[in-house]
């Protein structure tokens, strides 16, 4: 089903030690299984670097040295069939200029995406139904969902929602990490000017139900997620968040949530950021500094190929000058293997915030994911367990969305 | 400079009869002249084409099967270098729900007409600046420029034309043939609702200037050209439109107005619609079974290679049925020597109407394009006088859209 990749290199990077005969014949198998399955991951930041002067998608990048995690060598090498990459747009000032610039913005993205899918038809697909994923996958090729991470873009014009939908969006949050038009941040210390959803972010929901978008309440205020469980018809994702009760931050959800989700067929995918999954000290000399380098860095701007020559050797500098405690593979599989235990594998999957914070030391990027499922195979889960897993259970979240679409246009 | 590419089939349906070898030899040097020249077409309707199901921009059409005018190989057996491809869309109803679904339809062919250039990088290329289109054509391929058709999709939203410039439109008119938001059409028999510009109309002026883009005034009241040319502070073009002087079709431009469009360094582009050109009889029957022709096959639905046979098929059998007086090659340079003759080579270009209608007997497709370079010729017109009908009048206007965007965003 897919093509052969030569992955020696990628797993060099991700084996932590030599590997005895039994381990290697094990891993083998492990990886075997990994091929055979569908697998989606339902938070790609990738698009942003689709600007980035002279990055090529279709070559193979280190993370070390530019701090990119997704390519289509490194999707191949880690047996990624695709997933959602996400339309993410910053929080900006909620002013009419704001949101117009927000909007434009997202539509960029959706052009970028879009634009890559086009000069590469023999490797990426855009998929519009739940039923495109596995075809696209049989046919070898990368399977392309959009997302929007936060809907800024939309601001106060929610036939906007429609627009993204034609343009292939199939799963949107509300928010992201500071409160907007739409809804409460988990992660916005400033009070709360919702108590949960807007009233225009209750109309975002039942928008997204009309047209058959899911609704991801990652970034979500814990009263945004309990509305949106209640209010939404068709079950809702997270598309990238991790449990509260391995790592308590407010950005992770606790096991009621989690059991509530399941409860209502919904769908939690596991995030690798460290600073979800371990505790991090404050280090405000980073945080100013990191400020500054956005500062010079951050936007759309495009750079010339020496400016980013410069940018890449001076973020290697910052991470050298500002090391941050990183969270590791085991520190990632525990918050996997809980809410495995407390929901179990029908509404668990993975969402590792690629290009967007994640990556662990031991699964820096995409070419290792088949470490999960070398773990998950380990711990005794099923290949059915760990293709609902990969797949299954967001498929049947957009599976739901259409059908509940399709029925409410009938007369 | 360019691709060499065998022309005969071509030249076969462009040739009236058999050439003497003189006649032929002439004919040469002028297509070696018409090579040199970066050529521009400021209104093709191709757009329209890209999601025609199992159409291919990259394979070569015939008129009379399919109806298309405009494909890579006629393009480069025409020598025509690109041009402005058009994001039409027809006028609707008045509505929010209107507005929104041009403006999402209108999206939709912007993408439509991205991901075709991103599908073949090699032949096709986005030009956003005047100095994009030599640079292109030097390279050998086809110069993209995008154009909006009717402002129906900017609505009530003016920030939305900075998102159109964002996506490479640069050159807009604010209305086609029915009164709008913005402006009144030249051929709508209703009472005209503005007496010209409407005060949106007026600020979409001031916001094309702000930002750069060209304005338009093919398909307004002559009310509106008289207003758009008081108070755009850069040349206005009319992209596809013919003279009053030869066909007094209220579409059509009268004298006194083409020398005030030159007289302010504007630009006409001559169309080739038949119905523009001369007259031909009203014959209420075949309308009535064209507009039952459109509201079968209208619309952006999106047809099985079965069902496009079949409507191929019944467009031969409609054309055979109701047989339409055609201008012929003859008729279409009347208007093109008269608008010379009137404001000189430096106010005259092309804007045939390719896939929107265009096209004349003996000038049926873009592959004869080269054909008004040798009748120009012939005339006595020189090179630099066709360099500047080809395009550099067009280029002339965009550099001073640029000048003058830039200009502003100085302190």
């Amino acid at each position: 089903m897919r093509p052969f990749w030569p992955i020696s290199l990628f797993a060099l990077a991700c084996l932590p030690a030599l590997a005895t005969d039994a381990e290697t014949d094990f891993s083998a198998r492990a990886r075997a299984l990994h091929e055979r399955l569908v697998t989606l991951d339902t938070h790609l930041d990738t698009p942003a670097n689709l600007q980035k002067p002279g990055w090529n998608i279709m070559q193979s990048h280190n993370v070390a040295d530019d701090g990119t995690q997704v390519d289509y060598p490194r999707m191949i090498a880690g047996g990624l069939d695709g997933g959602m990459w996400a339309i993410f747009t910053g929080q900006g000032p909620l002013t009419p200029e704001g949101r117009a610039h927000a909007r434009n913005a997202a539509l960029q993205i959706a052009l970028r995406i879009h634009t890559m899918v086009a000069a590469h038809p023999d490797q990426f697909e855009i998929a519009r139904t739940a039923a495109d994923a596995p075809r696209i996958a049989a046919a070898g090729k990368r399977i392309v969902y959009l997302s929007i991470e936060n809907s800024y873009p939309i601001g106060e014009d929610l036939t906007l929602v429609q627009t993204f939908f034609d343009l292939g969006v199939r799963v949107m949050s509300p928010v992201h990490t500071a409160h907007n038009d739409m809804a409460d941040s988990a992660s916005d210390a400033s009070p709360a000017p919702w108590h949960g959803l807007s009233p225009r972010g209750r109309q975002l929901v039942v928008e997204c139900n009309r047209l058959g978008i899911v609704l991801d309440a990652s970034h979500a205020s814990d009263q945004v997620f309990d509305q949106m469980l209640a209010l939404s018809k068709t079950p809702i994702i997270l598309s990238h968040s991790s449990c509260k009760a391995i790592y308590a931050h407010p950005r992770n959800l606790d096991d009621d949530r989690i059991r509530k989700l399941a409860a209502s067929g919904g769908v939690m995918q596991l995030n690798s950021l460290s600073a979800y999954l371990v505790d991090t000290p404050a280090n405000p000399d980073r945080n100013k500094a990191m400020a500054e380098f956005f500062g010079k860095y951050g936007g759309s701007r495009s750079l010339t190929p020496a400016q980013t020559e410069v940018l890449n050797r001076e973020r290697r500098e910052f991470m050298a000058k500002y090391p941050v405690k990183r969270a590791n593979f085991d520190d990632f599989m525990k918050h996997v293997r809980h809410a495995l235990e407390v929901v179990g594998p029908e509404h668990v999957g993975f969402g590792a915030d690629w290009d967007g914070g994640g990556g662990v030391t031991g699964m820096n990027d995409v070419s290792c994911y088949y470490k999960i499922t070398e773990a998950l195979v380990q711990a005794g889960y099923s290949e059915k367990d760990l293709s609902n897993i990969w797949s299954g259970n967001v498929l049947r979240l957009l599976h739901a969305a259409e059908d509940f679409a399709t029925k409410q246009k009938k007369p």
